[in-house]
């Protein structure tokens, strides 16, 4: 007998019909024998109406409130579809962060789960019991709800899987797979069969939506295959493995993008040690992250040049933290660019193939879009560009590389 | 320092703005020096949208995650009331059910609730914090969530009431207090300054809305004073105390009605010992509640024919029920009348007064109103007459007893 997790997305669950579909899913996969341990996100809509709620009366709403709010949206649909579960005669029940428990940090709205007390879940499901567990939501030590931050079901999914040490956590999700990029802006785009958990890790960081970073790190910690498919049809979707399991390894195995980013540059910074600390400690400080980093030092050795790009929404407070903080970090002028875009190609094959770089510059070179700024690892390039360019970006770079 | 508990109802929190506004009273409350603790139904409208989601999956839906999933309604509640609070510069938390613990027995849907712990929320609001307490919700000892039934939030702040030994409580509500009679049927309605917790209770459980029933019971039992008011004036209200603090009594003090009564008659019942609870146990036992019962012997002394009341949506059912039973009950013939009223004056007063009935009865026959049946208790009387005259006898009575 194999004990499985399988975890239903917001729009997998967005209806009652679709809860009911979802609950003949869980039936389908119990009845193959399986001991089945459920995770459900709420409802599509729910959390951003609650959120919305709490924001008409307070934009600064008590965090800690804020996530009992929250967790009420998987409260609702943990409780639904455990019913009709029941329903289709097959003995389930509904779990809660604070009945299993889940204990987190004290971090409100983006806790990370700590322990997870497994005996009483076991005990159900090895009587054949299906146990539905409301994702996204945990406890402290002092009993207060916690939340995981967005997209924190997919967490609890394979942190669940994780502590019952299941063979496999399938996230049930309203696209077929994971796909080689974004299929809205690019008609050619595939489902990518199977992935290794950093090339996923890479793509879910710079921009396809399919899975949240930090649940692919666990999978990835724990070597947890997860398998990424549609609610909707019973095709195999995409599946999450080590490196070691995959044997045709593509140089280049999705391409994602991300709009709305801004580029600061701060021109004739005098370049000394500790300048760099200086003008990223502040912004730091308030919560806004600096993606890429280019430093430049001028010809004559005496200035510098730092450019960094953040979050679009970011750019006016940042902008006025650096003019807060003119003195200290002694600079000549600020320029600014928004409306940019960061485009990435992933794969994990790239390290064996040293043309990589020059192919995809050469390759936006011919459709004439400027690069303003590169930044590289190990399995993936970004080059961030004029964000009305994307789609042609990322439709060159699909063909170049073979996805097409 | 008075501790004190307020209760808000569903339409007092009924959207974002009237949590500001219950959040301004709570403030005052706060203000004028007392240790407050705030329990709260859902919003009005979200119980009854989550039973309905229920009902398209099952209209037989499993009564534990029913509770899981309507309790959700007072976390919303709750959770933003505290927002609200603290967002008015006020120490505020919100505490469920389950966080307390108020310990329920394990009777889903409508459980009673058998021990609130205290010592954590006393901590809390000795510090000039307020509490904010989901009503309607508790847990049983192995950690299921429980609710109290239909009006359970005043059930919740009476229990609250009771095990932190408050001084009072207060029932915030959409209307000014309990009234004589239903002001929509009577214009000439008025609010009662003052109410016995004997007249309430007859008053909540014939047709007066305004409370639980059983929640007037516990504040009964445990001499808690209970102040019904507007959340929407800073009026005095309807204060429900013991009848010794009633200095002016009323022989009457308020009329109520219901309609949807049907009435059943079993004509030609062989009259012999134990064929009431022939007729009873079967329809008791398909949870049909039977209101008022009349027994008559027939001249020869052979024959009996027995009338009883019921809602009028258990009219088909128990028909059923009778005529599955005939050979047992062994009766002539069943005739049945439905659309019927039960009109019903109460009063402390009354016991001292010899005439009230003869009054009654004598004020609607003068207007041509049959009366159907009658039920009489130490401090109530109930006729039963035909459910298109209710306004005509609900305004001669109102008249005649002095209340206009």
């Amino acid at each position: 007998m194999k004990r499985i997790v399988i975890k239903f997305g917001g729009t997998s669950v967005g209806s009652i019909e679709k809860i009911i579909n979802a609950a003949k899913i869980v039936k389908r996969r119990h009845e193959e024998g399986n001991e089945v341990i459920v995770v459900v996100s709420a409802m599509s809509g729910t959390t951003n109406d609650l959120i919305n709620k709490s924001k008409k009366i307070s934009e600064d709403f008590s965090k800690s409130e804020l996530d009992v709010l929250m967790s009420s949206g998987e409260q609702i649909s943990s409780s639904l579809l455990a019913g009709a579960i029941i329903k289709l005669g097959i003995k389930a029940r509904s779990w809660l962060g604070w009945q299993i428990p889940i204990l987190t940090n004290n971090i409100h709205a983006s806790s990370q789960i700590m322990q997870i007390k497994t005996d009483e879940i076991v005990n159900f499901i090895s009587r054949k019991g299906v146990a539905v567990i409301a994702g996204f939501q945990g406890i402290t030590e002092k009993n207060r709800i916690t939340t995981l931050g967005r997209g924190g079901s997919d967490l609890s999914a394979v942190a669940i899987a994780k502590f019952f040490q299941t063979e496999s956590c399938d996230i049930y999700t309203d696209v077929d797979g994971v796909q080689t990029t974004d299929p809205s802006i690019n008609e050619k785009a595939k489902k990518i069969d199977k992935i290794s958990y950093e090339e996923m890790l890479e793509m879910s960081s710079l921009g396809a939506k399919v899975m949240q970073p930090s649940a692919v790190q666990t999978a990835m910690k724990n070597n947890i295959p997860v398998h990424v498919r549609s609610t909707f049809s019973e095709k195999h979707g995409t599946k999450i493995v080590s490196e070691n399991d995959i044997e045709d390894k593509n140089i280049i195995t999705g391409i994602t993008y991300s709009k709305k980013n801004a580029k600061v540059s701060i021109v004739g910074v005098v370049d000394k040690p500790g300048v760099a600390a200086d003008v990223f400690e502040p912004i730091g400080e308030n919560n806004i992250n600096i993606d890429m980093v280019i430093q430049n030092t001028s010809l004559d050795g005496k200035n510098a040049n730092i450019t960094f790009t953040i979050k679009q929404e970011d750019l006016k407070k940042t902008l006025s933290i650096i003019e807060k903080n003119k003195k200290k970090i002694d600079y000549k002028k600020v320029t600014h660019d928004d409306k940019l875009a960061k485009i990435s190609i992933i794969g994990a094959g790239m390290i064996a193939s040293p043309g990589v770089t020059h192919k995809m510059f050469r390759s936006l070179a011919d459709e004439k879009i400027n690069i303003l700024a590169i930044s590289t690892s190990e399995i993936k390039i970004s080059v961030l560009i004029r964000e009305e360019l994307t789609q042609k970006a990322v439709k060159t770079l699909h063909n170049t590389f073979g996805l097409n």
